[in-house]
Protein backbone atom coordinates (compact mmCIF):
# COMPACT_ATOMS: atom_id res chain seq x y z
CA UNK A 1 0.00 0.00 0.00
CA UNK A 2 0.63 3.79 -0.60
CA UNK A 3 4.54 5.13 -0.02
CA UNK A 4 5.98 4.11 3.10
CA UNK A 5 7.95 6.06 5.45
CA UNK A 6 10.99 5.10 7.02
CA UNK A 7 12.24 6.97 10.53
CA UNK A 8 15.64 5.18 12.63
CA UNK A 9 16.11 6.51 15.58
CA UNK A 10 18.35 9.27 15.19
CA UNK A 11 15.24 10.66 12.96
CA UNK A 12 12.73 10.88 15.78
CA UNK A 13 15.42 12.14 18.37
CA UNK A 14 15.06 15.09 15.92
CA UNK A 15 11.84 15.37 16.03
CA UNK A 16 9.93 18.44 18.07
CA UNK A 17 9.28 17.21 21.33
CA UNK A 18 5.84 17.33 21.77
CA UNK A 19 5.10 15.92 17.90
CA UNK A 20 7.96 13.10 18.83
CA UNK A 21 5.84 12.10 21.91
CA UNK A 22 2.83 12.25 19.71
CA UNK A 23 4.27 9.82 17.38
CA UNK A 24 5.56 7.13 19.76
CA UNK A 25 2.01 7.10 22.12
CA UNK A 26 0.41 6.05 18.67
CA UNK A 27 2.98 2.76 17.72
CA UNK A 28 1.39 0.72 20.58
CA UNK A 29 -1.38 0.70 18.42
CA UNK A 30 -5.04 0.55 19.87
CA UNK A 31 -5.32 1.20 23.69
CA UNK A 32 -7.52 0.09 26.43
CA UNK A 33 -8.92 3.14 27.76
CA UNK A 34 -10.15 3.55 31.26
CA UNK A 35 -11.08 6.20 34.05
CA UNK A 36 -9.20 5.22 37.26
CA UNK A 37 -11.29 6.12 40.34
CA UNK A 38 -9.61 6.17 43.65
CA UNK A 39 -10.55 8.47 46.80
CA UNK A 40 -8.12 10.21 48.92
CA UNK A 41 -7.69 9.01 53.19
CA UNK A 42 -9.47 12.97 53.28
CA UNK A 43 -12.53 11.26 51.34
CA UNK A 44 -12.18 13.26 48.23
CA UNK A 45 -12.57 11.37 44.75
CA UNK A 46 -10.50 11.41 42.11
CA UNK A 47 -10.48 10.02 38.53
CA UNK A 48 -8.10 9.80 35.88
CA UNK A 49 -7.45 8.76 32.38
CA UNK A 50 -5.40 5.55 32.13
CA UNK A 51 -4.50 4.03 28.14
CA UNK A 52 -2.09 1.48 29.53
CA UNK A 53 -4.06 -1.32 31.29
CA UNK A 54 -3.58 -4.67 30.06
CA UNK A 55 -4.19 -7.95 31.19
CA UNK A 56 -1.35 -9.90 33.41
CA UNK A 57 -3.26 -13.18 34.11
CA UNK A 58 -6.91 -14.89 34.75
CA UNK A 59 -6.53 -17.10 37.69
CA UNK A 60 -5.72 -15.40 39.63
CA UNK A 61 -7.52 -12.55 37.76
CA UNK A 62 -4.90 -9.66 37.79
CA UNK A 63 -4.30 -6.16 35.20
CA UNK A 64 -1.56 -3.62 35.49
CA UNK A 65 -1.08 -0.23 34.58
CA UNK A 66 1.76 2.07 33.90
CA UNK A 67 1.87 4.80 36.14
CA UNK A 68 4.25 7.68 34.68
CA UNK A 69 7.37 9.01 37.12
CA UNK A 70 5.88 10.15 40.36
CA UNK A 71 8.24 12.81 40.22
CA UNK A 72 4.64 15.38 40.06
CA UNK A 73 1.87 15.06 42.62
CA UNK A 74 -0.52 11.66 41.33
CA UNK A 75 -3.29 11.91 43.41
CA UNK A 76 -4.22 8.09 41.69
CA UNK A 77 -0.87 6.70 42.65
CA UNK A 78 -1.53 7.89 46.35
CA UNK A 79 -4.85 6.93 46.72
CA UNK A 80 -4.55 3.12 45.49
CA UNK A 81 -1.06 2.93 48.12
CA UNK A 82 -3.36 4.77 50.85
CA UNK A 83 -6.59 2.68 50.49
CA UNK A 84 -5.26 -0.23 48.65
CA UNK A 85 -8.19 0.18 46.42
CA UNK A 86 -9.24 1.61 42.67
CA UNK A 87 -11.79 0.96 39.56
CA UNK A 88 -11.26 0.87 36.13
CA UNK A 89 -14.27 2.16 34.23
CA UNK A 90 -14.51 1.51 30.51
CA UNK A 91 -15.73 4.93 28.13
CA UNK A 92 -18.07 5.23 25.76
CA UNK A 93 -18.98 7.24 22.90
CA UNK A 94 -21.10 9.55 25.49
CA UNK A 95 -18.75 10.49 28.03
CA UNK A 96 -15.47 10.38 26.58
CA UNK A 97 -15.56 14.28 25.91
CA UNK A 98 -16.19 14.09 30.05
CA UNK A 99 -12.98 11.79 30.70
CA UNK A 100 -10.88 13.24 28.88
CA UNK A 101 -11.38 16.27 30.81
CA UNK A 102 -10.46 14.48 33.97
CA UNK A 103 -6.64 14.85 32.76
CA UNK A 104 -6.70 18.65 33.34
CA UNK A 105 -4.29 19.35 36.41
CA UNK A 106 -7.06 19.94 39.14
CA UNK A 107 -6.06 20.80 43.02
CA UNK A 108 -5.99 18.12 45.40
CA UNK A 109 -9.18 18.96 47.04
CA UNK A 110 -11.17 19.06 43.71
CA UNK A 111 -13.01 15.82 42.39
CA UNK A 112 -12.43 15.40 39.11
CA UNK A 113 -16.18 13.63 39.44
CA UNK A 114 -17.57 17.00 39.93
CA UNK A 115 -15.42 18.83 37.34
CA UNK A 116 -16.15 16.64 34.35
CA UNK A 117 -19.91 16.01 35.44
CA UNK A 118 -19.85 12.43 36.50
CA UNK A 119 -21.36 10.84 38.62
CA UNK A 120 -19.30 8.67 41.33
CA UNK A 121 -21.40 5.79 42.90
CA UNK A 122 -19.76 2.82 45.52
CA UNK A 123 -20.33 -0.54 46.17
CA UNK A 124 -20.05 -2.62 49.74
CA UNK A 125 -16.82 -4.38 48.48
CA UNK A 126 -14.31 -1.81 47.84
CA UNK A 127 -13.19 1.97 48.79
CA UNK A 128 -12.92 3.33 45.72
CA UNK A 129 -15.47 5.15 43.18
CA UNK A 130 -16.86 3.38 40.12
CA UNK A 131 -18.00 6.14 37.69
CA UNK A 132 -22.14 5.57 37.07
CA UNK A 133 -22.07 6.21 33.20
CA UNK A 134 -19.86 3.37 32.40
CA UNK A 135 -20.68 0.68 31.28
CA UNK A 136 -18.11 -2.14 32.40
CA UNK A 137 -16.90 -1.14 35.49
CA UNK A 138 -14.32 -3.48 37.72
CA UNK A 139 -12.86 -2.97 41.04
CA UNK A 140 -9.54 -3.82 42.24
CA UNK A 141 -7.51 -4.33 45.30
CA UNK A 142 -3.59 -3.41 44.85
CA UNK A 143 -1.55 -6.45 44.84
CA UNK A 144 2.21 -5.09 43.81
CA UNK A 145 3.99 -2.68 42.63
CA UNK A 146 7.32 -3.09 40.08
CA UNK A 147 9.62 -0.06 39.10
CA UNK A 148 10.60 0.01 35.74
CA UNK A 149 14.26 1.83 36.32
CA UNK A 150 14.64 2.78 32.41
CA UNK A 151 12.15 5.71 32.93
CA UNK A 152 11.26 5.67 36.22
CA UNK A 153 7.99 4.44 35.79
CA UNK A 154 5.92 1.95 37.83
CA UNK A 155 4.07 -1.00 36.70
CA UNK A 156 1.07 -1.15 38.72
CA UNK A 157 -0.96 -4.63 39.22
CA UNK A 158 -4.14 -5.31 41.36
CA UNK A 159 -6.45 -7.92 42.03
CA UNK A 160 -9.80 -7.98 40.44
CA UNK A 161 -12.66 -8.46 43.16
CA UNK A 162 -15.64 -7.38 41.18
CA UNK A 163 -17.32 -6.36 37.96
CA UNK A 164 -20.43 -4.52 36.69
CA UNK A 165 -21.47 -4.89 32.80
CA UNK A 166 -24.43 -4.54 30.89
CA UNK A 167 -26.04 -8.70 31.11
CA UNK A 168 -26.79 -8.46 27.36
CA UNK A 169 -23.32 -8.42 26.72
CA UNK A 170 -22.22 -11.66 28.52
CA UNK A 171 -22.02 -14.40 25.73
CA UNK A 172 -22.44 -18.40 26.54
CA UNK A 173 -18.61 -19.21 26.50
CA UNK A 174 -17.72 -16.09 28.89
CA UNK A 175 -16.44 -13.67 25.79
CA UNK A 176 -17.66 -10.12 27.16
CA UNK A 177 -18.78 -8.53 24.31
CA UNK A 178 -17.35 -5.11 25.14
CA UNK A 179 -18.46 -3.24 22.00
CA UNK A 180 -21.70 -3.93 22.74
CA UNK A 181 -21.54 -2.97 26.02
CA UNK A 182 -20.32 0.17 24.29
CA UNK A 183 -17.26 0.32 25.23
CA UNK A 184 -14.46 2.64 23.10
CA UNK A 185 -10.55 2.65 22.56
CA UNK A 186 -8.10 5.18 22.00
CA UNK A 187 -5.05 6.09 19.96
CA UNK A 188 -2.08 8.57 20.33
CA UNK A 189 -2.74 10.86 23.16
CA UNK A 190 -5.79 12.36 22.79
CA UNK A 191 -7.84 10.33 19.80
CA UNK A 192 -11.32 8.02 20.22
CA UNK A 193 -12.45 5.79 19.07
CA UNK A 194 -15.65 3.08 18.10
CA UNK A 195 -15.27 -0.53 16.79
CA UNK A 196 -17.19 -2.66 14.52
CA UNK A 197 -16.58 -6.12 15.39
CA UNK A 198 -14.84 -7.82 12.32
CA UNK A 199 -14.51 -11.60 13.37
CA UNK A 200 -14.35 -13.95 16.74
CA UNK A 201 -11.86 -16.51 15.10
CA UNK A 202 -11.91 -20.52 16.62
CA UNK A 203 -8.93 -21.44 19.03
CA UNK A 204 -6.06 -21.73 15.86
CA UNK A 205 -4.92 -25.91 15.48
CA UNK A 206 -1.76 -26.54 13.16
CA UNK A 207 -4.01 -29.17 10.89
CA UNK A 208 -7.22 -27.01 10.95
CA UNK A 209 -8.42 -23.94 9.16
CA UNK A 210 -9.38 -21.03 11.13
CA UNK A 211 -13.20 -20.42 11.45
CA UNK A 212 -15.57 -17.59 12.16
CA UNK A 213 -17.12 -18.30 15.33
CA UNK B 1 -28.20 1.17 30.35
CA UNK B 2 -29.80 -2.46 30.22
CA UNK B 3 -29.86 -4.97 33.38
CA UNK B 4 -26.79 -4.53 34.86
CA UNK B 5 -24.91 -7.84 36.46
CA UNK B 6 -22.86 -7.45 39.33
CA UNK B 7 -20.30 -10.76 39.95
CA UNK B 8 -17.68 -10.51 42.79
CA UNK B 9 -14.12 -12.87 43.23
CA UNK B 10 -15.82 -15.83 44.61
CA UNK B 11 -18.59 -15.95 41.35
CA UNK B 12 -16.27 -16.06 38.67
CA UNK B 13 -13.83 -18.44 40.82
CA UNK B 14 -16.84 -20.93 40.42
CA UNK B 15 -17.04 -20.38 36.28
CA UNK B 16 -15.76 -22.98 34.13
CA UNK B 17 -12.05 -22.34 33.74
CA UNK B 18 -12.13 -21.20 29.80
CA UNK B 19 -15.08 -19.00 30.45
CA UNK B 20 -13.51 -17.51 33.11
CA UNK B 21 -10.54 -17.02 31.35
CA UNK B 22 -12.61 -15.61 28.26
CA UNK B 23 -14.52 -13.30 30.71
CA UNK B 24 -11.23 -11.64 32.35
CA UNK B 25 -9.29 -11.39 29.14
CA UNK B 26 -12.28 -9.22 28.01
CA UNK B 27 -11.80 -6.85 31.52
CA UNK B 28 -8.97 -4.57 30.00
CA UNK B 29 -11.32 -3.36 27.01
CA UNK B 30 -9.30 -2.87 23.40
CA UNK B 31 -6.00 -4.24 22.78
CA UNK B 32 -3.17 -3.42 21.12
CA UNK B 33 -2.63 -6.31 18.73
CA UNK B 34 0.79 -6.91 17.00
CA UNK B 35 2.26 -9.37 15.46
CA UNK B 36 5.81 -10.26 17.05
CA UNK B 37 8.96 -11.33 14.38
CA UNK B 38 11.92 -12.68 15.84
CA UNK B 39 14.51 -15.58 14.25
CA UNK B 40 15.91 -18.09 16.25
CA UNK B 41 19.94 -18.57 16.20
CA UNK B 42 19.68 -21.43 13.49
CA UNK B 43 17.82 -18.42 11.21
CA UNK B 44 14.04 -19.98 11.31
CA UNK B 45 11.68 -16.99 11.39
CA UNK B 46 8.84 -16.52 14.24
CA UNK B 47 5.33 -14.81 14.93
CA UNK B 48 3.83 -14.60 17.45
CA UNK B 49 0.28 -12.93 18.14
CA UNK B 50 0.72 -10.59 21.34
CA UNK B 51 -2.24 -8.67 23.01
CA UNK B 52 -0.72 -6.86 25.54
CA UNK B 53 1.95 -4.14 23.73
CA UNK B 54 2.00 -1.20 25.91
CA UNK B 55 3.49 2.06 25.36
CA UNK B 56 5.88 2.45 28.39
CA UNK B 57 7.87 5.95 27.49
CA UNK B 58 8.65 8.50 24.29
CA UNK B 59 11.73 9.58 25.21
CA UNK B 60 13.72 7.25 25.62
CA UNK B 61 11.44 5.52 23.26
CA UNK B 62 9.99 2.43 24.87
CA UNK B 63 7.45 0.03 24.47
CA UNK B 64 6.81 -3.00 26.85
CA UNK B 65 4.48 -6.70 26.41
CA UNK B 66 3.62 -9.26 28.87
CA UNK B 67 5.31 -12.70 28.39
CA UNK B 68 3.38 -15.58 29.70
CA UNK B 69 5.49 -17.83 32.18
CA UNK B 70 8.03 -19.76 30.12
CA UNK B 71 6.83 -22.99 31.47
CA UNK B 72 7.04 -24.25 28.03
CA UNK B 73 9.26 -23.47 24.86
CA UNK B 74 8.49 -20.06 24.21
CA UNK B 75 10.14 -19.47 20.92
CA UNK B 76 9.36 -15.65 21.03
CA UNK B 77 11.24 -14.89 24.33
CA UNK B 78 14.02 -17.26 23.27
CA UNK B 79 14.90 -15.83 19.98
CA UNK B 80 14.85 -12.42 21.67
CA UNK B 81 17.28 -13.12 24.05
CA UNK B 82 19.22 -14.81 21.77
CA UNK B 83 19.29 -11.98 19.33
CA UNK B 84 18.24 -9.12 20.71
CA UNK B 85 15.60 -8.22 18.35
CA UNK B 86 12.09 -8.14 17.40
CA UNK B 87 9.43 -6.49 15.68
CA UNK B 88 6.03 -5.11 16.09
CA UNK B 89 3.69 -5.88 13.13
CA UNK B 90 0.10 -4.20 13.46
CA UNK B 91 -3.03 -6.08 11.80
CA UNK B 92 -5.09 -5.00 9.70
CA UNK B 93 -8.41 -6.93 8.26
CA UNK B 94 -6.63 -8.14 5.28
CA UNK B 95 -4.22 -10.61 7.44
CA UNK B 96 -6.31 -10.89 10.74
CA UNK B 97 -7.55 -14.71 9.66
CA UNK B 98 -3.75 -15.26 8.91
CA UNK B 99 -2.46 -13.53 11.81
CA UNK B 100 -4.75 -15.91 14.29
CA UNK B 101 -3.46 -18.64 12.63
CA UNK B 102 0.39 -17.72 14.05
CA UNK B 103 -1.27 -18.93 17.06
CA UNK B 104 -1.04 -22.61 17.01
CA UNK B 105 1.71 -24.87 18.28
CA UNK B 106 3.78 -25.22 15.26
CA UNK B 107 6.75 -27.13 15.99
CA UNK B 108 10.30 -24.98 16.69
CA UNK B 109 11.45 -25.66 12.88
CA UNK B 110 8.12 -24.37 10.99
CA UNK B 111 8.14 -20.97 10.64
CA UNK B 112 4.67 -19.04 10.99
CA UNK B 113 5.80 -17.10 7.86
CA UNK B 114 5.40 -19.87 5.95
CA UNK B 115 2.66 -21.72 8.39
CA UNK B 116 0.30 -19.00 7.73
CA UNK B 117 0.84 -17.46 4.25
CA UNK B 118 2.61 -14.12 5.49
CA UNK B 119 5.75 -12.81 3.36
CA UNK B 120 8.93 -12.00 5.69
CA UNK B 121 10.60 -9.07 4.83
CA UNK B 122 14.19 -7.23 6.73
CA UNK B 123 15.74 -4.15 7.12
CA UNK B 124 19.67 -3.21 7.53
CA UNK B 125 19.12 -2.48 11.33
CA UNK B 126 17.85 -5.61 13.15
CA UNK B 127 18.14 -9.40 12.78
CA UNK B 128 14.35 -9.70 12.88
CA UNK B 129 12.01 -10.23 10.67
CA UNK B 130 8.76 -7.68 9.71
CA UNK B 131 5.53 -8.55 8.61
CA UNK B 132 5.64 -7.30 4.95
CA UNK B 133 1.89 -7.10 4.72
CA UNK B 134 1.43 -4.96 7.97
CA UNK B 135 1.66 -1.48 7.03
CA UNK B 136 2.88 -0.05 10.70
CA UNK B 137 6.03 -2.17 11.58
CA UNK B 138 8.50 -1.13 14.19
CA UNK B 139 11.82 -2.56 15.39
CA UNK B 140 13.30 -3.01 18.71
CA UNK B 141 16.28 -3.61 20.73
CA UNK B 142 15.78 -5.96 23.62
CA UNK B 143 16.85 -3.87 26.59
CA UNK B 144 15.26 -5.27 30.17
CA UNK B 145 12.87 -8.11 31.33
CA UNK B 146 11.02 -7.76 34.69
CA UNK B 147 9.96 -10.64 36.72
CA UNK B 148 6.19 -10.51 37.61
CA UNK B 149 6.69 -13.00 40.40
CA UNK B 150 2.65 -13.40 41.49
CA UNK B 151 1.73 -15.10 38.12
CA UNK B 152 5.57 -15.97 36.67
CA UNK B 153 4.88 -13.59 33.66
CA UNK B 154 7.32 -11.21 32.61
CA UNK B 155 7.22 -7.80 31.27
CA UNK B 156 9.70 -7.71 28.24
CA UNK B 157 10.85 -4.04 27.39
CA UNK B 158 12.52 -2.51 24.28
CA UNK B 159 13.68 0.41 22.44
CA UNK B 160 12.41 1.61 19.21
CA UNK B 161 15.17 1.78 17.10
CA UNK B 162 13.23 1.96 13.25
CA UNK B 163 9.36 2.36 12.34
CA UNK B 164 7.64 1.97 9.22
CA UNK B 165 4.24 3.65 8.38
CA UNK B 166 2.54 5.15 5.37
CA UNK B 167 3.54 8.82 4.64
CA UNK B 168 -0.29 9.81 4.62
CA UNK B 169 -0.82 8.39 8.10
CA UNK B 170 1.56 11.05 9.46
CA UNK B 171 -0.43 14.16 10.79
CA UNK B 172 1.31 17.62 11.17
CA UNK B 173 1.85 17.52 14.61
CA UNK B 174 3.08 14.13 14.97
CA UNK B 175 0.09 12.07 15.86
CA UNK B 176 0.87 8.98 13.78
CA UNK B 177 -3.16 8.08 12.49
CA UNK B 178 -3.38 4.42 12.77
CA UNK B 179 -6.90 4.04 12.05
CA UNK B 180 -6.28 5.27 8.51
CA UNK B 181 -3.19 3.07 8.34
CA UNK B 182 -5.42 -0.12 8.78
CA UNK B 183 -4.47 -0.90 11.96
CA UNK B 184 -7.40 -3.13 13.62
CA UNK B 185 -7.89 -3.83 17.19
CA UNK B 186 -8.91 -6.58 19.55
CA UNK B 187 -10.62 -7.91 22.35
CA UNK B 188 -10.76 -11.17 24.26
CA UNK B 189 -8.91 -13.99 23.43
CA UNK B 190 -10.26 -13.91 19.97
CA UNK B 191 -12.51 -10.97 18.87
CA UNK B 192 -10.83 -8.36 16.48
CA UNK B 193 -12.46 -5.31 15.20
CA UNK B 194 -11.92 -2.32 12.95
CA UNK B 195 -12.27 0.98 14.37
CA UNK B 196 -14.20 4.30 13.53
CA UNK B 197 -12.95 7.71 14.68
CA UNK B 198 -14.92 9.61 17.00
CA UNK B 199 -12.71 12.83 17.46
CA UNK B 200 -9.11 14.11 18.40
CA UNK B 201 -9.39 16.22 21.50
CA UNK B 202 -7.56 19.19 22.86
CA UNK B 203 -5.08 19.04 25.47
CA UNK B 204 -6.90 19.39 28.86
CA UNK B 205 -7.16 22.43 30.88
CA UNK B 206 -9.29 23.26 34.10
CA UNK B 207 -10.28 26.48 32.66
CA UNK B 208 -11.13 25.85 28.93
CA UNK B 209 -13.60 23.57 27.59
CA UNK B 210 -12.44 20.24 25.00
CA UNK B 211 -12.80 21.27 21.83
CA UNK B 212 -12.41 18.87 18.43
CA UNK B 213 -9.22 19.28 16.94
Amino acid sequence: MKDIQHLVNSDFSKMEQRNRTRLINSLSGFKSINLCGTVSKDGVTNLSLISSVVHIGANPALMGFIMRPVTVRRDTYNNILETGHYTFNHLNAEIYKKAHQTSARYPIDVSEFEAAELTEIFSDTIKAPYVAESHVRIGLSFTQKIPIPLNDTVLMIGKVVEIFFPKTALTEDGYLDIAAAGSITSSGLDAYHRTQKLARLSYAKTDKQIKVI
